[in-house]
């Protein structure tokens, strides 16, 4: 997505540890008017795939995620880090690993809001090792639920989660695909 | 608002000391077009009021306050319950102490993104005892930003902070004001 890639190449920084920050427009401020490209681009590319639902995790999911949500017009969920205190219901419970801090911490999502009637479409801001999208996969076998694919804004195509989840039979669309962070500088795959 | 209240009504659910779940269409599970219609009547009421950036704090703040960014096609910053490991450079930080689990927590929004020019929106899903709210005016005044006012999902005007934004001469706008919850149900103001 080329708007998207020209945002990254103008304003991401790039951090030692192969990290990109890309926090002036999605992870910490969020460019509305970029998210619903976004949100416009996966509903284009899953539009035929029969999405019911979207899965994603807080915080930095839920913007490309609801806009994805309302060009498909169908609901998002948001997997929880913490089991909120007015949570009281039967929750579904997945362990992320995190490579950045090396703790694993949990997500829940309660079970009502996930049937085994459901095609969900799971949402992520990064994919990189895929911590973060094995868990919602988790939680989505708990569910019952089928997979009608794994959008990501941007993935880290060199850290193994992008092999990961085609290994794995499952549809991958990322809107940025970075080969390399070859002399501090992103590269995208195919450049 | 009125899609609001109905839907409030249709789906909220009532909780032990004077709690409101309203977990299948905001604070977990979301209703995109929903958050849509939310955004633009954030934006119709403010769209006088010089508004040159939303605030608002993860997570359940996220979606209304993108929306009416998009709507109103300004930046969202949202504040951090904790501050992310890629996070190095300077940050505002302010105390939130929350009622519901009697804990004070902190968040914090990265200095570069709050402007003395800023002119903030402050956006919320709940308005309560006033303490997230507070919590972002804090930072807004760190920053130097002013602030054109305080929108919010839903208000529970008997718990104080609606009173504490207008003793303190902020423009309020509330797109659901609850006057209480007698016998278990909802009561809007002015009903």
């Amino acid at each position: 997505m080329k708007l998207l890639e020209d945002r990254i190449r103008q304003d991401g920084e790039v951090l030692p540890g192969n990290v990109l920050k890309i926090n002036s427009f999605l992870n910490h401020q969020i460019d509305p008017q970029l998210m619903m490209a976004i949100g416009e681009e996966f509903a284009k590319r899953f539009k035929d795939a029969g999405v019911t639902k979207i899965l994603t995790c807080e915080a930095s999911g839920i913007a490309p995620a609801v806009m994805a949500g309302y060009a498909l017009s169908v609901p998002v969920v948001f997997a929880r880090k913490k089991k909120p205190s007015t949570l009281n219901d039967a929750v579904y419970w997945a362990d992320v690993f995190s490579y950045t801090k090396k703790v694993t911490n949990k997500i829940c999502v309660e079970e009502k809001f996930l049937k085994s009637d459901d095609n969900l479409l799971i949402i992520d801001d990064f994919l990189a090792h895929g911590e973060a999208v094995k868990g919602m996969i988790n939680v989505a076998n708990q569910a019952g639920s089928s997979i009608a694919g794994i959008g990501v804004v941007v993935a880290k195509a060199f850290q193994g989660g992008s092999q990961w989840v085609t290994d794995h039979d499952l549809r991958l669309e990322s809107l940025a695909n970075i080969d390399n962070f070859d002399d501090g500088k992103v590269h995208f795959v195919g450049e």
